[in-house]
């Protein structure tokens, strides 16, 4: 891609500066953009002036405002007022996508049934199942397989070896990395006599006879259900429902490696990071953040707005709008003061001992 | 699938009420589950009161024990001792199973050497090794790979994407989520020289000398051994084993995304939920319960019947019949006590450190 | 391969005792290596006396200096002055290597402008994208896929189903274990105005008003370098970078299920065990241990050969050279007090509590 750094700043409804002729071919750090040659350079991204310094005389740049383009000796540059933003479309503008040629490629095994829309693309050795739909303009890279009966919208993008299963119905642009897997089988199981788990939970921790107890299995028989603008991380996996599907809303992004558990409902947009584990039937609202490694525990229910900050483990329902950490989760502040007072406790405990001591001592005397 | 009610109850082994001759097509959460209609239609799972106001009149239900199917005018009901075993049979019975066609897609590389059971299933582009033996009436999904040597049981069920390496010998009834690696190497590395690990787990933290240190590796020679219906769940690692094989007992149920590393043994009928890792060399006894993201350390032993609540991290060895809770594990009333107590604490060290002046004062007036 | 132990021996490097002129096929644990037979057998790994108990009369066996293979009616044994080294020696020796047979599969899906290196193999269904270039020797498994201009060093092994986006880079003797995905997307979005994460980073966990917040997709234009001698773990999972690559520097080894996020620069001769995540732009020294479970959160730097204990969170800066453990994490010793106090917390509590009645009791009698 190429486009003139005034079309840029234009798309991105950014303040610009300089020659507007100069063309941009992409974006790099300060330190990799070389200065502009023949009209035409990359843009160094040199958004605070921490960065600047390292910007080459000459060169194309995306500044932050109140910056001086000429302290620098730049040729032109665009002005972010919220950088992360103007990062966001001018990324958008240089990615080139993924690698899956337009058109369906010969090896692909597709059920007669299937409808593929228009302008769809289908990588190799690609296997879709009876009555798929494939809305118009999406793409599905090498060895994705899905699922009998499954929609996948507009515009979607499927990576290499993402795994759909059979029964799930997903929005438009829906786009899932590599290695990921929805609608995978529901982990429940149930033994014909109550289990060790379930007589712990009825006694809190007691237990008062150890049995035998084989795992029956319940299938799963609900899909899963994903809204529109929703993002699936790079072996992840969303586990379908017992009866009813799992549920993951509207603009909500799921990050690599994280996990769901069958009947779980997620709301709309979330940011789950990665590692992060979701037991089953738990509910969980707008807007809701959970850093990675955050585990909660099965049929709770997480409010709109919560964020749960890094490894935080959710054992008990969370109110909307609430800020949690720790293990167990509790209110960020008080989570704060605990591990301020945690930490001061081997020199309290040392010095209580000594003066319980003391005061003994002198008590005794008195 | 179409049974009729009566009939669905006896494989139930469940108490039936209503006209015997209506035919169950699927099941359903009561508020999806519209009235028969031409004698066939859904039941309703309602096996809780509270699930019960959604029902609608002139439907089939299950119930629980006690409820009145009259009051939600029903035309039919079944009633669930245990509803989760009940739930197990009427899953299973509706399961369509997986999207595999019978027979052996033209497009599976199988090696000659490979002997295949009959009325097994071979999915397209699946690639199956020298001397590979597959059990009758397994089916095995697109794009699964299986090494040479390795044995899949009877009646298997192997998902799209999974990987199989070679020397994995497998019982009957083993399922195989999408993207599961069973066989991969062990993560096992050593240093001419000691490592920096080495002398801390010598010295209990205190590192004399720094020094660079590069990895050799340790190949992993050993395969992997499952019992009989074993599940194996999406995304998740089990390791080969280093001389001899890792093992998976009769029974037991692995969720998504856990990490079992090189010779582990974990024994019969055990749970381990989503996210859980175990580090290389432990052994798990029979009939452990190891909620979602617990840890295990390498080379300790957990005894049978051991149940883990959610995130424990264990870092020694946990004797039979133990209920553990926290990091680093503890008996779960002892980590309930330490919560509460570590909930208080910050409050507690305010009043402590009022209290310790006034004493002071006090005995200094003396 | 068979080899005598002779041989073997001076292959390892270790001192040898015994019939020189015996051929070793393989290793197994004592009790699974039976006496010599007709001049051929299996070795035992007895490097410990605990081990020893199990060996057969007439064996092989890899034994520790200073254990008499007379006492165990030997005929034959290595001495290893350092076990686990010796045991790299030896499994390199009798690993047959993973199953990808020489050539290049007809199936596979190369492009014309690809270049295979000199005696690479190419297993069935490969896909390999335009300007792809594969180092000589390279071996690439079944169900692989490298996006286009990606770049694979000498000698590599790359199993079934890993997934190596476009524009990774990698050198010589990499090894990607099934699954992995090297080069998905990064997780980085941005809402037009200020976000809720933002907002508690801000204020540190107070939050004046919520709003609605819709993410903005940053792009990934970056790569993947990844230097000499690294080893990629079973659906481990390694984001790009988003203006410049994701880095994982020579000799590091990266166990299974391990999550790094964009922008992360890993150094040389690192260990990252199972299920450790390391969140966005955070740095990793040279030499670092994290051990399983570990969590890093974005845009902090670890320093050279630090070493981070099972299940350490990590929410701020660690200095070079240092041992740590807990969540968060504290040096090593500083968490060992912090346990051991808190384990006595619930009872100190008690007592403290009594304590105070009591003297407060005679403050109030004097």
């Amino acid at each position: 891609m190429a486009i003139t750094i005034a079309e840029l700043a234009r798309a991105l409804d950014a303040r610009f500066w300089g020659e507007d002729s100069l063309t941009v071919t992409g974006a790099a750090e300060p330190a990799q953009t070389p200065p502009v040659e023949g009209g035409s350079g990359l843009i160094a991204m040199a958004m605070s002036p921490r960065y600047a310094a390292a910007l080459a005389p000459g060169s194309m740049a995306l500044l932050a405002e109140g910056m001086d383009p000429e302290t620098y000796g730049l040729r032109a540059a665009i002005f972010a007022p919220r950088p992360r933003l103007v990062m966001a479309g001018l990324t958008r503008a240089f990615d080139p996508g993924p690698d899956i040629a337009p058109g369906i490629h010969p090896s692909a095994v597709i059920d007669p049934s299937a409808r593929i829309g228009e302008g769809a693309a289908i990588a190799p050795f690609v296997v879709i199942g009876a009555g798929v739909e494939i809305g118009p303009g999406a793409r599905i890279g090498a060895h994705v397989s899905i699922g009998r009966g499954s929609r996948i919208g507009a515009e979607a993008v499927i990576h290499p070896g993402a795994r759909i299963a059979h029964g799930v119905i997903a929005g438009d642009r829906l786009i899932v990395q590599p290695g990921a897997s929805i609608g995978g089988d529901g982990f429940s199981f149930v033994t014909p006599e109550e289990s060790g788990i379930e007589e712990i939970r009825r006694t809190l921790g007691t237990r008062e006879g150890i049995k035998a107890q084989h795992w029956t299995r319940i299938h799963s028989l609900g899909g899963v259900e994903i809204g529109d603008d929703v993002e699936i991380g790079a072996n992840a996996t969303i586990d379908r429902g017992t009866i009813r599907a799992t549920r993951v809303g509207s603009g909500t992004k799921i990050d690599n490696l994280v996990q769901l558990g069958h009947n779980v409902v997620v709301g709309r947009d979330c940011l789950l990071c990665g590692l992060v584990g979701v037991a089953g039937s738990s509910r969980i609202g707008d807007r809701v953040v959970l850093a990675g490694q955050v585990g909660v525990s099965d049929n709770i229910e997480i409010g709109d707005d919560v964020i749960a900050g890094g490894a935080t483990k959710i054992f008990t329902r969370v109110p909307s709008g609430r800020v949690v950490l720790g293990n167990p989760a509790v209110k960020m502040e008080t989570q704060m003061e605990i591990q301020k007072a945690v930490r001061r406790l081997p020199r309290v405990m040392q010095q209580l001992s000594k003066f319980q001591e003391s005061v003994t001592r002198l008590l005794e005397k008195g």
